[in-house]
């Protein structure tokens, strides 16, 4: 098994490696953000690293970034909130220019294609600001750059929300430490998940609107929009498996 | 019917409005973007414009600011993409400065509390940041200030769905110059629309990631994300009506 | 009567209208700012983007942009001081980037001809600032771009300045929310004067320097520089007149 | 003669200086600009300098700060335009930030009031924002901070202005690089000036607007607007004297 | 061994850890940057965090947070330069305001005592700066915060380095990618490094001044400016025991 | 002796000296900061510009621009700390902004080689960061600029060291205000020392570490960080000799 991390190369190593002009770079980037009593802080950090590393595996040319891992502001309605010890987060302005900055210097080493995959939702935004700048910079350089935007959960097919929601889904916008994120951690990380301090939540249900300074009693207090009592490894395995599929197909395709 | 728009008041009478701190200031923000070639480049300008109006009249203390024309780049899964020629979008970094700055200066006249109805769904974040860092301030400066922040849409039922797309709803990551805005245009701005040039399209549908720069195959080439051809001025006023009873009943309980 | 204004084309239309890479775009830049008990916050916003409609339809190949509404800082001795409940102004940096922003938007439809019409005096650098950084960037990108920036009382002649003030002018520096604007708008939108609660006040006059933070006592309570009650809507028709004469030669000739 | 400019002393008899609180700090903010053949690039810092140094020894309680040398862009119809060899300004940014924290660093001395002497027109503007932001930040720290803002030239009389122009007055406008510049010059750096070197122009007339990028064309190739050739040391005199008293007086009364 | 990664820590458990307000966070910060063909490309960051691991295991009250990867620009004569391939650096700004904004969200949890540890010369004025700016907004929000910056070779004592460097020391300036660096990888991170590939090079010696864009040719080919062929593991080990005892002492006596 | 203050030039002349293209421009940077209660706030300005002018004297091509007077924050073990009175600094953003932007209007001349002579530690990095855009911004314009960075003592030799120091040097670190800078400055502006007022310290020791905010009782209260007493204007033209000398050689085969 090659290692696909780059950090972990030596530079002439990494010269070799994406000297035909032909590699594309990974770069995960996630946030450090409270997701419940059972589980630690870094699954958005975590779970984009670890599909970057399996999809570099699966494909040729690849190679995965350090993450980044600190991310925008957690939303009430879709992270719980800022407020929340251990929810570490920045202002987009910082995480745009760190980003920005960062794939700017792939592109001097010779790099033209990148895959940012995103692990908390949130970043979207700036992410996508970021790219739109490098491709404007790049395309005055005289250089064709291509940035590809994911989040990993997109990828999530209804067959598989199916089986992993028997009794049915809750929706997208509160899965923020329920069963999606727990599962996938068991699977990879379960050192780092306690499920005996799972605390179940009923679906959070929002207000049409959001509210600055946040409310804090619009979330549960174990800090889940839903409950992650029933996940499980074997559903984690199951989500990955999609998702690096699909990712790995996208990037042998494009 | 009292004038609610702040604009239109000398300062004196403004000042008597406000003087109490009682008073909501309600700030629509959009963009300057192609909706079709059936209508015109504003819908996400006057619909929230529109709907402030409305909300201002039928509450007490409620006045309606100067409207932010130029919103965030529109992006090709949710407006098509910047790259159409009448879309006319600044970047997050603009955005999220003038509407602090416009903030704080309502602030500073002593008012407390906001309510930014947003028309154009990228702007959201970096109005989240915008208020954010409002409310930071605020709080340094020994103020407390709240600000609300709404996309319209939110305020529709499943209920009026069913009634709007009696054939199936294509689902709002579609509703891109489709029956939804469409509809509210015909019954607010009749004028701008011209139902002789709404070309049908079928519902849009992407790739689970973005790239940069865009690819313009990805849109219809008419710049909608779902078919027009059926909206109604009826169904606009069936969906205003809507948003603005649950907007307005917000404003009250507030 | 052709519309002028592009927010109001669809995108297919405006398209055509800009084809041939002659249009000029018209940008009115405003500010919201008391003007008197006499009259609304926005003279400074309706007054050029009046004189913007007018000139598009008396030239060819011009177009009107949504104006910016938000301007710089209003001073004590131009406008009275930002001190004012009503006057809503933003920093001289959120000006130029979002002016800077909007203006690229439109060259990247394929525009290259703009024409600023500033209604606020205090804009006057920050969009100097604006304008030098799109040049210079449209230059390294290989575009050439023309920026005309202009305040429409430059255009007011002495011969008419005598015909306004026929007991003597008192200068341009004092004309904030005195007989030269009130008139304009008596002329435009006198819906939104209303003379019965104008104040006189002799024109005021200022120590050689400025001070900071501003000194309220230096302006009349009414918050005008000078007197408006001999102001006329048809000498506001006398000054419009001239004014749209004088851009629109220019327009012409350019 | 004691000595007035703080760079000059060691830091113990600073702080004694400044200790009791009552000190003013003057900065003088200029350019390096062209001003014709005959005469060197830094009037518009060496005439706020001296204007300072002066002022300082006049009046108790004033020292005299390192001047800022670079200035805002020189602009065509008030400093002949940013394109001559030799002009060498900054962006707007850069001025305020820089005078930003310098007037930050003296507050932080304990300084509470300071007195922005300006040499160069163009600073204006970022000069106010600058100070505007200076007051704001103080406020939140809990000082109360006083800025003056000042342009030497705002202290000459009509009298005064008789007196050096005894064939009529053409204008501020137009005073770059002539008579008043030139002379102020010959009398207190008469090594700077040689006025074998001046050459006549009539004064420069511009129309209405400014355009970016700049017109060279508009401007005397000389570079001045107007003729420098009757400039004498004691026209010099005479203006100085009259800026110095209106300057002391204001800063032994305020 | 209880864990100090606070990423690994649920939130409620990380709100226990640092609920009494003794907590220090140890944020270690690094770059990502070729150290010669024989080691990989990330000593700067795993250094510091291994250090800051080992630390927090030995002190009370001590957590260590996600280290920052991507550190400022490389300089030829401490880093070989930002041009090789795998030096993957940020702007100055980008860095400050990253490290400001993660460090903010510490404190915004509670956290008043903060110990960077530097792994990379050259960040060290950009954290200074982060630092700095960081006490001050903390002073005016009424928090009292101190940041400690260190980089862990200034605990290196002179007995050491005679240890290290039997042949004679040839000084700090030239450890990139020496025995230093190496001997330290090879003690923690064995994998990382193949000495079969480690290549001598005599001490670099630069002119006492540094150009712009660089001169490559400054520089060995392999990269480091030193020998790494003499590094040992056991020489990594008595550095690594020297830092780790400064540091750890440091921080009990803190 | 020909005059190479470029500001003291006219633009006609100072177009000729530059306009063969070979002209290089020296920018001094320094700092107004405390060095001790025997000596003036700025030799760290006055230093460099001295050296400027005397090599300019020594090479053809070479102009001296204005000097950059307001330095990056002192920082305590390097020139005291930011905390005394007199210690006029400012942020790295503003120096690097300031510096870029004026760099960059030299080059908009025609100018292609810059020398910047620091005279103050700390801001090394900040210009840096500015000659490192300039270098990046001119090549997209197409251009090729050169930015060479200096710090005199960097040009001074161990030989002069010895004898300046007959009693053991007690390292660069600590010579802040002490024999080295005092020399000097006895030796070019013995007006602005005063001996009498000379406070001896033993050199300065400190943690490895810095802390923020800053501790003052890790400083002499004279301010320096090492003794100035057997300072003497002899040495100081040892210094200087050897420092002119190295930087005209590296000018003149550059």
């Amino acid at each position: 098994m090659c290692n696909v991390k780059l950090e972990n190369m030596d530079w002439i190593s990494y010269r070799e490696a994406i000297q035909d002009g032909r590699c594309r770079i990974i770069l995960p980037v996630g946030a450090i953000e409270q997701h419940g009593p059972h589980m630690s802080l870094n699954p958005d950090v975590l779970i984009p690293s670890h599909i970057a590393e399996q999809v570099a595996q699966q494909c040729d040319d690849v190679l995965v970034a350090p993450a980044i891992a600190y991310g925008y502001k957690s939303q009430v309605k879709s992270g719980g909130g800022n407020f929340f010890p251990g929810t570490t987060c920045v202002s987009g302005s910082a995480l745009e220019q760190y980003v920005y900055d960062v794939l700017m210097a792939y592109v001097n080493h010779g790099n033209r294609e990148f895959v940012l995959i995103n692990g908390h939702f949130e970043n979207s935004m700036f992410l996508c600001e970021a790219a739109d700048k490098l491709v404007k910079q790049c395309t005055l350089r005289g250089l064709e750059v291509r940035v590809y935007l994911l989040s990993y959960w997109d990828y999530i097919s209804e067959e598989t929300i199916a089986k992993v929601f028997p009794d049915g889904f809750t929706g997208w916008a509160v899965e923020h430490g329920g069963i999606l994120e727990t599962s996938i951690m068991l699977e990879i990380h379960p050192a780092l998940v306690d499920m005996d301090r799972a605390v179940h939540v009923d679906p959070a249900t929002f207000p049409p609107y959001d509210v600055f300074p946040a409310d804090p009693s619009w979330v549960a207090e174990s800090g889940t929009l839903s409950s992650p009592v029933k996940a499980t490894a074997e559903k984690g395995r199951l989500i990955l498996d999609e998702c690096l599929k699909g990712i790995a197909r996208q990037l042998r395709s494009a």
